[in-house]
Parts: C-alpha cells; structure tokens; sequence
C-alpha cells in the first residue's frame, strides 16, 4: 500500500518481476477490495499471488515511533511478520522509509555478530557500479559498526554483483592512514590486520566513489546520506544546465535533436535512484526500500534486487563471515 | 613558488590580475633568478610588483608539521609574515595546502571569537552560486565552530557576493528540528534564537547544496571534504558519459558539433572548481588557496577573490559581527 502510486504501481511491479522470474511468489499485503480486481488483471502475476488483507496502513509522514506503536495491523507490518515467520523470503516496499527501518530492526532483529544495520544501494560510476553504504541508518558510527559495514558490503558485491574479489575503501577526507577522525582510523587498522579474505584498499576521497576506485564504499549514515544526495543533486543540476545548454541557439537545439537519445541514456545512467532499492542489510531477513515515488519497472527492479538478495543467500554468506572476524589488533584502541 | 607549473603560471597570473586591478601591487616570494626575469616579461605586473627573494620553499608533499618547524624562510612562510606585519593586505599561494593552513593560523591567528578557521568555497548551483563551508579545515566541529562559521559564510555572502540578505542552512540528514546529531541540533537552536541579523533557514539536505535552497551552506569540514569532492566527482562523471553517449552514434556525433559550445559551458558551470579560490577565513589576514593545478587564468581568479574579500573588508565585519554574538540559549545543551 505504500508510494505515491499505490497500489497500481505495486501491482504492475509485481507482475512484471514475476515475468521475469517465473519462480518467484508473492505475498501482498492490503486491502483485498483495491488489490483484487488489480491482480485478476495482470498476465502473471495472478497465477502466483497471494492477497492477505488488512485494512490498515502506515501512511507516509507517519512517525517511525508512532508506526512501531500502533501500526502492528499495517500492511508494512504483517509483510515483516511473514519474514520473521517464515512465510516470506524477504520484503519489498515503497512506504515511508523511517517505519521500515523501525518495524524492521524490530521485527527481524540483527544478524548475529551485527550491532546495526544498514541502508545500501549502487553508485553509478565510471567503471560500472559500487556498492555504498551506510546511507543513512546510523548517523553516528563507532568502530565495530564500520567494520561491519565493510563486511556486510564486500558478501553483498561478492554474491550479488558477481564480483570475485570486490575492493573496499573507507571514505575520508585524505587517503593517509592518519587522516580523519578516530573511529575511522582504527576501523582501517583492523580492517588491514583481519584474517578475512576482504581485499581492503584502505582510505578513498568524495571524488573515489563516481570514479569507481573501490567496488564497495564504507562510510556513517550521516557522511552517506549527504553524499548520495550531492551526487543526485549535482546529477541534476548538470541536466538541468545542460537542458538550458541546448535551447540556447539554434544550432544547439539541432544538435540535441540529433544527439537526444544518447544524451537521455546519460541522464539514466548518473543518476543514483535509477537502481530504485535501498537494501537495509544486517537484519533476519532480506528488506528492500523502493521510492516512494517510482513507477511500476522502478518496483520490478526492486523487486529484483530482493530476489538476487535471496537467491544469492546474503544473509547466509554474512553471517559465515563475520563468524570468522578476529578481534581488533590489540595495539589499536577501538572506539566502541 | 607553488603550484604545478609555478613560477611562470603565477606571474601570469598576477599580470592578468592586475590589467583587471590597477590599484593591487604584488610582492613575490621567491627566486629572484627565477622570477626577475619572468616579470620583465610582463605587460602590467612589471610596474606594480617587488619580489622578496629566498631560496627557500614548500614542497608539495611536505607534511605541515615539517614545513612549519623547518620552513621559516620558505617562500610561503615569508609572504604570511608580510600579512601578519602589515606589508601585505592578503596572500593568494598555489602551494601545499596542508603547509598554508597550518602556517598561516600559526601565525596570523584566528580572529576575536573564532575558535577555528574554516575553509569556505563557492558552490555551482541552479541559481548561481553557495558560499559552503568548512570543507576540509577541522575534521571535527562542535558547536560553536559551527555558529562561527554560520557567521562568516553570512558575512562572505553580504560583502563579497553582495547579497543583502543571504540565507544561511546547516547540512544535515534531514530538515525536521530532531534530525542529525546533538551538535548540530545544538548549533540550530543557537542560529534559530541569535538577534544577529542572520537569515537562518534550518537544516538543508545534500540535494539543497546544488539546487541552492541557501546562499551559504555550514557544515564540518569532513562532511564539507567530502560533499565537495563527491560533486566534483558527479560531475566529472557525467561529462565522461557524455562524451561517450556523443561518440555512440554518427547521428549523435553530428549533433556534438552543432550543441559543443553549449555544452562546454556547461561543464564548466557545474564543476566545484572553477570558482578556483578557496578562502581560509577566520584569520587575522586574507588567505586564498588557488588550486595547484590551476593555469594563470585560475590563478588570476583566485587572486580577485582576495582581492573581493580585502576592498570589502571581510574580517572588520566578522569582527563586528562577532562582537554581537548572544551566547547559547540556556535552556539548550551546547556541546564544546
């Protein structure tokens, strides 16, 4: 029942997710009078939905306190019931994102070994994409919550994107091992000395993660959450001057006639909403934050990160992991 | 002497600036072998300059500590000494900036009520330009660093920019009062309940930088580091694109042609450094940082930028403004 399009959006997403991957099914949680006729329309999802009603639902500027409160009929809600039962694989969801990450930490708890989740997503950049996180979680971050960080990015670029041996850089104002602040240097401390197969590269700069240095960014919620928001902003400002560029004289305007489609293809391709999905990592159970304001291929494409999430067992390969993750170097004081 | 193709970029630089400046006379610090004969060369330099020879200089990679112990006579050291006794109004270097940062609060001091300078630059925005700070100067900022630099950047942004009434955010993971961490919060609250003749908007978010919700944009100097360099990146990252898209097809090729000088506008409009002049506020004296890569044009610009903040007298009217600074509201923790 949540984004701005809701539930039509949801509907169609599903349908087209199920095309393509026939063996997926769906649990959909809302009212069954609005949901109903949706699905009966559909060409494939119908043949594997199922619809479990409720009539409540988190509305989008709810509180996330108020949402743990008294949302425990919301539809967002009995969908992170079915995770933590059993009954669903893991969850996809286009509502207010402060209630999910609260009903969620909640519900699923943390991974054992894990103190905090995360929100990830995929960084356009120059070689491809990089996988950042946190993007806004946790505004503050102690040494163990980078750590993790680092762990729970490096298992999701290795099972996910495919990457055999994916490099993790720690975001910092410099890359020498005595810049930025404390909780960062000793995460760097450890995270060189771990007995893990994680191939640290150790600080990268803002200008490292566009140009694709590292295959996983480690940074706070507070750093991460601005930097995609620079990144988006700066990727429109750049459209936006170019789109002003191009009405300037006749000639430019010829040309962007001529160049319209590669150009388009540009503006998709910088802008870091285009992969549509927030993984909240670190938690029991597989959690996907789609926009709010994405249209029905924006939720198929989250709904594909979820399922790649699954399929690759994440959570699985997490916790194998930090199974084996030695204590910090005892020379080093880690701030906890 | 610093800068990649210093000395000669630099006396090129100061001719440029001073045809725009007839008024501004320079004293250089360097090789007199070296530059004697590059000003003679000059059209405009050659009547308004006196060189101060040393042999003496910053290297690029020298640590700041080293350079401030063991660089007394360095090129760099004596044109701050000239600001600090008066012989020179403001010093503009293309050195190491680490060295410059560090000499020069050494020896200029930060101005009555402020406890720390910031480095502040000017931001691309879709109405033209923010003035952000601290982008790199204090990795960790408490409370009043931040009101401090709130002062400033609205100082910079009336008599530089010329703005009667400049609007002033702090960055932050959301605009709602309850967002970010206690510093911030602590920050706001000040700003909010200031009689100084501040225009305080609130929280602004990593998008608000690059749509210019503000005019001048505070934050710590490793969130600024990294914002700015994230934007540089972004930006980088959709001209590489673009030139990819334009080669992509012949139609697309064609259309380059026609829409290029457009389009070369753009990319000069939306990257960070162009502005070329990163200003060290809050000293007693006007230190400018031009980038080391800058060619004599960026090296005449950053010159007009101190020249911009010296004619409008920036620090008389921190000083001034400063003065009437309220302390906290009580009932408001501050942390320091």
């Amino acid at each position: 029942m949540g984004g701005d399009k809701a539930p039509d959006m949801v509907i169609a997403g599903c349908d087209t997710a199920q095309e393509r991957h026939p063996n997926v099914e769906f649990l959909l949680f809302g009212d069954e009078a609005r949901l109903n006729p949706l699905i009966a329309q559909t060409r494939y999802l119908k043949k594997a939905a199922r619809v479990v009603h409720t009539a409540e639902f988190v509305s989008g500027d709810a509180k996330p306190a108020v949402a743990l409160r008294s949302g425990r009929k919301s539809s967002m809600r009995l969908a992170i019931d079915a995770v933590r039962d059993g009954e669903a694989a893991g969850i996809v969801s286009a509502g207010n994102t402060g209630a999910l990450m609260a009903m969620a930490k909640f519900v699923l708890k943390t991974l054992p070994g894990i103190d905090r989740p995360a929100i990830a997503s995929l960084f356009p950049t120059t070689r491809g994409e990089s996988v950042m996180l946190d993007l806004g979680a946790n505004v503050q971050c102690d040494t163990n919550n980078l750590v993790q960080f680092a762990i729970m990015g490096e298992v999701f670029a290795r099972a996910v994107l495919g990457l055999s041996q994916p490099s993790v850089g720690l975001l910092n104002v410099g890359s020498e091992e005595m810049k930025g602040h404390e909780e960062l240097r000793a995460a760097a401390a450890w995270l060189r000395e771990t007995h893990l197969p994680i191939r640290f590269h150790g600080f990268v700069e803002g200008d490292d993660v566009p140009a694709g240095t590292v295959d996983v960014v480690v940074t706070d919620g507070f750093t991460g959450n601005i930097a995609l928001k620079i990144a988006e902003g700066t990727s429109k400002l750049y459209s936006g001057f170019l789109r002003g560029a191009f009405a300037s004289s006749i000639f430019a305007k010829i040309g962007y006639l001529l160049a319209k489609s590669a150009i388009n293809k540009v503006r998709l391709r910088t802008d870091p909403r285009r992969y549509n999905g927030a993984m909240l990592v670190g938690l029991n159970g597989i959690v996907v934050k789609s926009h709010g304001g994405t249209d029905a291929l924006g939720f198929a494409n989250a709904l594909g990160v979820a399922i790649d999430m699954i399929s690759h067992r994440l959570n699985d390969k997490i916790r194998d992991e930090l199974a084996h993750l030695a204590p910090p170097p005892a020379n080093d004081a880690v701030t906890t």
